[in-house]
């Protein structure tokens, strides 16, 4: 595959990645690698995401038909960024969400994402009362503005057969689809009885992408939703449509990802990992958690934690940011920073494996602890705020000490025997 | 081994425990399965501990030099218990530490570990005026003063051996010892130049836990407390003194469970539990962590619950609790509070592959989610209050949806073709 970007920017790149240039290419040929950019701007802060490099996060953003402030969405993206997402997805469905777009993608300097259908829904909706009306056009004129507008990647969820349906009504899934753009496609294709447009219509879509060097992500509309649906058929099905659109993909040269799930067992990631990089030969990996229970509504950034870092040892690339708010509401800004740094917990635990940079930042930090040099242990923390607040909630009267271990501190028992480094 | 339990007790634990009476008594015999409870009281929820069973979590609490309230230690009890603790230590250090551990034991319905040790140095300081002066004496005093007040297991760093201060001498870790049982036993041999007491005098120590029916944890004084000491040379060589004295522990008729790291690379962490597994024949692993990156302070409850699912997995017994205090200060209740249900995050994680009565749980919120039935949703969710004051903190239209899809809720188009179950 011909990529769309310039040497010289793919040298820079590379220095960003601590990879070499020819590594990155060689990449980007094979379609191991993509880096979301439109190709009619220049990204502050651009991502490389695939197989050799480290870990990277998306955090999704959007207003709703229940929150719809453009301000908030913003802050939003400010949190993200500032706690170190890659890239972000506006995943807008409320009132005036084209411009609520254009303002987002003038605004962060990672590559934006977006569901091209939700603007193609709430459009329909607008226009003709339902928005099951939709029709083909509507939907590539969706892509189009989008694609205008500066979007850096779409999920595109054409992975959804018309004949799924019938599988779905027989097995009664515990949740259904909880995809939003899968379930849009599917409730249409329900009324019309008509194949999904963004398969039938996969070429269009293709075309589209190549024009502006968009991503295509492909969506998938039937990851499970819940523990008991984990691994199942419909899963499956969808997957192996997968596997044959990423073919098309690289055919039309266009830059393609593959999205994954959702909730999975825990004894279930890894293989889910491995058959996903087997059929979508290594095309990367961006996963919706996996979520290894459903139960901790409020704490599923940690359940997502637990799930990414194992998916991302096992070859998962792109993880997506799942909050506290996961399943609750729309997140807040707050919501966003917890659900950023779990997954930056998960995307670091892996690189440090194989990166020296993001280890040596481990080490620095315990080098300072064990000597209780605070102010350094602090600089080196994540959330420098958090760590500072927590240590001054509590009065000590041996200024190098905690107050956990107070007097019997084992650091510094040890140091004085001069046993430490 | 013979055991000291009557068969209708083993009977109602079986039963409890979901798993028949022959098992539970089988694996108490082999020694892969402990229920630490103190002979002279009967705990009101007591628990087993092992092979075969499910994954069971323990919570630090206690005094220290710097905050000695006995009300807020007995808030953080109720608080551990509330959200699922199976057992609680004591680590006072605080004045008044007797006091305190007898309020503790009477409060705790749950069983109740410490490191004696701690009270026999602060003993010593109080009698000598340093605690360096501690003699072997002292140390059996604590032990017998702790059984008689009903402590129902014993953290005992025996395995720290003092030509170990050569190797960490040439060594230099990075952060050296962060056990504070193992520092204050470093710092005694380092002075007075003699072997570990709880070593040396170790068959006084298990005929005091054979007498009082104490389960010995054998501590891991030199878990490694930073990534760059993650499974080095003493880790191991304290890993191998420990397999003898599990050995001794069992012919001596007393039980056994064995601490493990600690900070541990991701990658690193199956293989710690398979060679304690194999080195200390199956006796049950009691796990402080692992934690899998070092920089997150204020997060370190998300690190751990990571660590402590893959570990797990990996046939990990009894988790203790890492809360977002961790490296910072002492924790308050709310720092107890999200720490367990971290560590009950990863151990649910696990045991639902095994226990069916605990995926039914996710079974049935999933199925209520579904059906957008918030109520039930809330029922069956670990913090229901955090549920309900999520979902209510945003304004809804449609009852029966959430404010991050709203209309365009997935569960509700798919419901709405009848392809729900």
């Amino acid at each position: 595959m011909n990529t769309l970007f310039k040497k010289s920017f793919l040298k820079k790149m590379a220095k960003k990645e601590k990879v070499t240039p020819e590594f990155l290419e060689a990449g980007l040929k094979q379609g191991t690698i993509v880096i979301p950019q439109n190709k009619n701007k220049e990204l502050e802060s651009p991502a490389a995401i695939g197989e050799g490099l480290k870990v990277k996060l998306n955090t999704n953003l959007g207003t709703s038909s229940e929150q719809a402030e453009l301000k908030e969405e913003k802050k939003k993206l400010a949190t993200a960024v500032k706690y170190g997402t890659d890239a972000i997805m506006d995943l807008s469905t409320g009132p005036q969400l084209k411009k609520v777009l254009k303002e987002i993608i003038k605004a962060s300097p990672v590559p934006v994402g977006t569901v091209p259908i939700y603007q193609a829904a709430l459009d329909a909706e607008k226009k003709y009362g339902e928005f099951e009306k939709m029709t083909k056009d509507d939907l590539m004129q969706a892509l189009i503005f989008q694609a205008e507008a500066g979007v850096d990647f779409f999920t595109i969820h054409a992975g959804i057969r018309k004949y799924f349906l019938d599988i779905l009504d027989k097995q009664r899934r515990t949740a259904g689809i909880v995809s939003r753009g899968g379930a849009i496609l599917a409730r249409w294709m329900f009324v019309h009885k008509q194949e999904n447009p963004l398969y039938e219509y996969f070429d269009e879509v293709l075309d589209i992408a190549r024009k502006y060097n968009i991503t295509i992500s492909l969506g998938d509309a039937l990851r499970p939703g819940a523990l008991a649906d984990s691994t199942d058929r419909l899963q499956m099905k969808e997957l192996e449509v997968l596997s044959g659109l990423v073919r098309r993909c690289w055919e039309k040269k266009v830059q393609v990802m593959v999205e994954g799930p959702g909730h999975i067992k825990i004894d279930e990631i890894e293989f889910n990992m491995q058959i996903e990089k087997k059929l979508c030969r290594k095309a990367p990996f961006y996963i919706l958690g996996p979520l290894t229970t459903d139960i901790f509504f409020g704490y599923d950034h940690i359940v997502s934690a637990i799930g990414g870092a194992i998916a991302a040892r096992a070859g998962a690339n792109f993880l997506c940011v799942v909050t506290p708010a996961e399943h609750l509401r729309q997140p807040s800004a707050e919501d966003i920073k917890m659900g950023v740094i779990a997954s930056r917990i998960a995307a670091h635990s892996v690189d440090l494996l194989k990166f020296k940079d993001e280890l040596e930042k481990d080490k620095k930090l315990s080098l300072a602890r064990a000597k209780r040099d605070w102010n350094e242990v602090f600089t080196y923390s994540i959330d420098r705020e958090k760590a500072e607040e927590y240590r001054a909630a509590k009065k000590i009267s041996t200024e190098d000490v905690c107050s956990m271990c107070g007097k019997l501190c084992s650091l510094k028992l040890i140091d004085k025997c001069d046993l430490l480094k």
